[in-house]
C-alpha cells in the first residue's frame, strides 16, 4: 500500500493514475477502498486481471477495458515469448475471450479487445510489444476523448447550474468542471451515493471536492425530492453502452433519476464519449449484467438483512431516448434518437 | 440484550413488541440493530425518550408516537407524584413540546400527546394513571387500525401479485400479507433497502420474511428497472402525513417510486391507517423534517466519502395526488383526492 493520492489530483482524472504497469506485473488502485485508502492489487497474469474487473477493483467502462487491454499484454507475453505457433494464438484468443466475458454490459471492453488483437502483425514474433504499443494509442485516445467530450459538456453549463450525476460519468466529468471554472462559471455537484458499491460516495464526490468544486452527497432514493425543492438545474450521467436508437445503458438507476428529471422539466445529459454501439440497433440488444445478490444483502460484510430474505442485483438499467435532452461525445452534442450520426461528425476536433 | 425475537413473530406486527415498560422505565427495542441484535434502550424520563426518537431507534410514525405517550406517561409520573399544581401542569406541557419537536413530519406524534393531554382531568391526582389508560386505549386503537387497513389493503390483492414497498410501512403490510395467505393468494414482495438506515433490509424484508412470504432486497436506485423488467405488479408504501389534498409526506424515496410506478401504469397505493391530518389542507403545509447529513457522509460509523464532501439527509418527501392509484384507511379504501371523505366513513366497521 503506498499513498498516490498526492501525485496527481484528482486521481480519477486519468486512467494511468490507477492502471498501470510496474515491471512485469499490472497494478490496480482497488477502487473499493477509495477514498480511504491506496491499496493496490498486483495482477501477474490475465486470470487476475480478469478477476478483479469481475470484482469490482476497476470501474467505469472505459478504465476497464483498458485495464482488460493490459491483461491481453500480459498474456501475449505468456503465450508468445517469440513463438507464434497457431497454439499460441488459440491462448490468446482464450484469454481475450475471458477478459471479455468479465462484465456484459459496457460496449468499450469487447471493442478495445478486438481492436487490440486486430492491430496484432500475426507473422512478427513480438506480439506483446505490438498489443502494448496499441494500447498506448488507445489510452491517448480515451484521455482526449473524456477532455473533448468534457469541454463539449462545459458549453451546456450556465453560471450558478447545480448539477446532479450518478455513479462515476468518467474523467468527462471532471474535465467539465476544470474548464467551467476556468471560464469563471460557479458549478455546484450533487452526487448519489450510488449502492450497492457507493461509486458515487467513494469516488465521484471525493474526485469532485478534490478539484475544488462545491459537492453535497445523496442517497439514491432523495434525487426527486431534491429535484422538486429545486436544488437541482441539470443531470448528467455517464453510458456504458449507446444503442443506434438512442437507448442509454448505464449503472442502475440512472434510468429513474431520468423519469425524474422529465417530471420536472430538468435536462438530462449523457457522457457519450465515443459514441454508439454500432452492433445494437436497439436497447434491448444490451445485454444487462445480474451480478451477485450477496452484494446487495451485505454492506462492509456484514449480513444488513434477515438470512431468509433473498437479493437481486442488476447492475445496469436502460434508459430510453424520449427522457434524454442530449449526449455528449468527444466529436459533439447529439440528439439521442440522432447517435448514430456521431460518424458523419468531424473527428479529432477540439471543442469551443 | 435480550433475544425475545421467538417470543412472537414477526416482532413488527406490533408495537408492544418494541415498545413496552418494564417496571420504571420504559424499554425500546433499538430498530437500528435489528435484525442481527436484539438491543435494549431503557428510558427513565421524558428527556432519554426523546433523545431515542430523535436518534431513530423506534421508526414508524405511529409507533414513534406510542413511544412518545409513553414519554408523557414518565413525565407525569415525574412532575405530578399526587400534587396537581399549577407549575407541575406546566413541567407536563413542556414534557409534551419536547417530546413533540423530536420529529416534524409525522402526523401522530403531535396529534397523540395532544389527545393524551386532553384526556387529564386536571383536578384528580393521578396524572400519569389517567394518561396510561387513555395510551392503552390508544395502542389498541393502532393495533385495530393496522389490522383493518391491511385486511382492506388484501382485498387490492390478486394470485401472483409481486408488491414493491419502501421503508417499513408498518404493521399494515404484514396483516395485509398474512390476511392474503389465509385466502390462497401467492403474493411475493420487492423491498427496497431504505438508505440510510436501511429500514427496508433490516425491518420490513426481515418481517416479511418471518411471515413465511418470499421476500426479495434490492438497492433504491433498482426499482424502476426492476417495475420495467415485469418484476413489480403493484407498489404500496405508508403515509406520515397525508393532506386533505391528498399529498402523502413519507420516507424519503417514496416520492420518485412514484413517478416510476406512474410511467408503468402500475398501481401505486398508500397505507393511510388513520386518515388525513385535518390541518394540512395541502402538502405545503406539511413540514419536511431535515436530518444531520453526518447520517449520510457515514455508515457504520465510517466515513464514506472524502473530508470535504457536504451531506443532505431530507427524511421525507411529498408525493402528490394524481401520483396515487388509492390511499388504504381503516375505514375503506378512498381516491387521494377525496382523503377528507374518510370521516364519512363508519369507524370500527371490519373489512371484507
Amino acid at each position: 500500500m503506498e499513498d498516490t493520492r498526492s501525485k496527481r489530483v484528482p486521481l480519477l482524472m486519468d486512467v494511468s493514475h490507477t492502471v498501470f504497469l510496474r515491471g512485469d506485473n499490472l497494478v490496480l488502485i482497488d477502487r473499493r477502498y477509495l477514498p480511504r485508502a491506496i491499496v493496490e492489487v498486483v495482477c501477474s497474469d490475465h486470470e487476475a486481471v480478469a478477476q478483479a474487473i469481475e470484482a469490482m477493483v476497476v470501474q467505469g467502462a472505459g478504465d476497464i477495458a483498458i485495464a482488460a487491454g493490459y491483461g491481453l499484454y500480459l498474456a501475449a507475453r505468456q503465450v508468445a515469448g517469440g513463438s507464434n505457433s497457431e497454439k499460441a494464438w488459440q491462448s490468446l484468443q482464450e484469454a481475450k475471450q475471458r477478459l471479455t466475458a468479465t462484465r456484459p454490459t459496457g460496449y468499450h471492453l469487447a471493442a478495445l479487445l478486438g481492436w487490440l488483437l486486430k492491430r496484432v502483425e500475426v507473422d512478427k514474433p513480438n506480439w506483446s510489444e505490438q498489443i502494448l504499443a496499441a494500447l498506448q494509442r488507445a489510452i491517448e485516445r480515451q484521455r482526449q476523448r473524456s477532455r473533448y467530450t468534457g469541454e463539449w459538456a462545459e458549453t451546456l453549463l450556465v453560471d450558478g447550474d447545480i448539477i446532479l450525476t450518478h455513479c462515476f460519468p468518467g474523467a468527462g466529468l471532471l474535465y467539465m468542471l476544470q474548464k467551467a471554472a476556468a471560464r469563471g462559471k460557479r458549478i455546484e455537484v450533487v452526487a448519489t451515493e450510488t449502492r450497492p458499491y457507493l461509486q458515487g460516495a467513494r469516488l465521484t464526490a471525493w474526485a469532485v471536492s478534490e478539484l475544488g468544486v462545491p459537492v453535497t452527497l445523496i442517497t439514491d432514493n432523495m434525487a426527486a425530492y431534491c429535484m422538486s425543492s429545486g436544488k437541482i438545474s441539470k443531470i448528467f450521467t455517464a453510458a456504458d453502452r449507446i444503442a443506434l436508437d438512442g437507448t442509454v445503458a448505464n449503472k442502475v438507476g440512472t434510468f429513474q433519476l431520468a423519469l425524474a428529471a422529465h417530471y420536472h422539466r430538468l435536462p438530462f445529459y449523457v457522457l457519450g464519449y465515443g459514441g454508439p454501439d454500432s452492433r445494437c440497433a436497439t436497447g434491448r440488444d444490451i445485454p444487462i449484467e445480474i451480478r451477485d445478490p450477496e452484494e446487495v444483502l451485505c454492506f462492509n460484510g456484514e449480513r444488513i438483512t434477515g438470512d431468509k430474505v433473498q437479493g437481486f442485483y442488476p447492475a445496469f438499467d436502460l434508459t430510453p431516448p424520449f427522457l434524454i435532452n442530449g449526449i455528449v461525445t468527444d466529436r459533439g452534442i447529439l440528439e439521442a434518437e440522432r447517435i448514430s450520426d456521431y460518424w458523419t461528425l468531424e473527428s479529432g476536433m477540439m471543442p469551443p
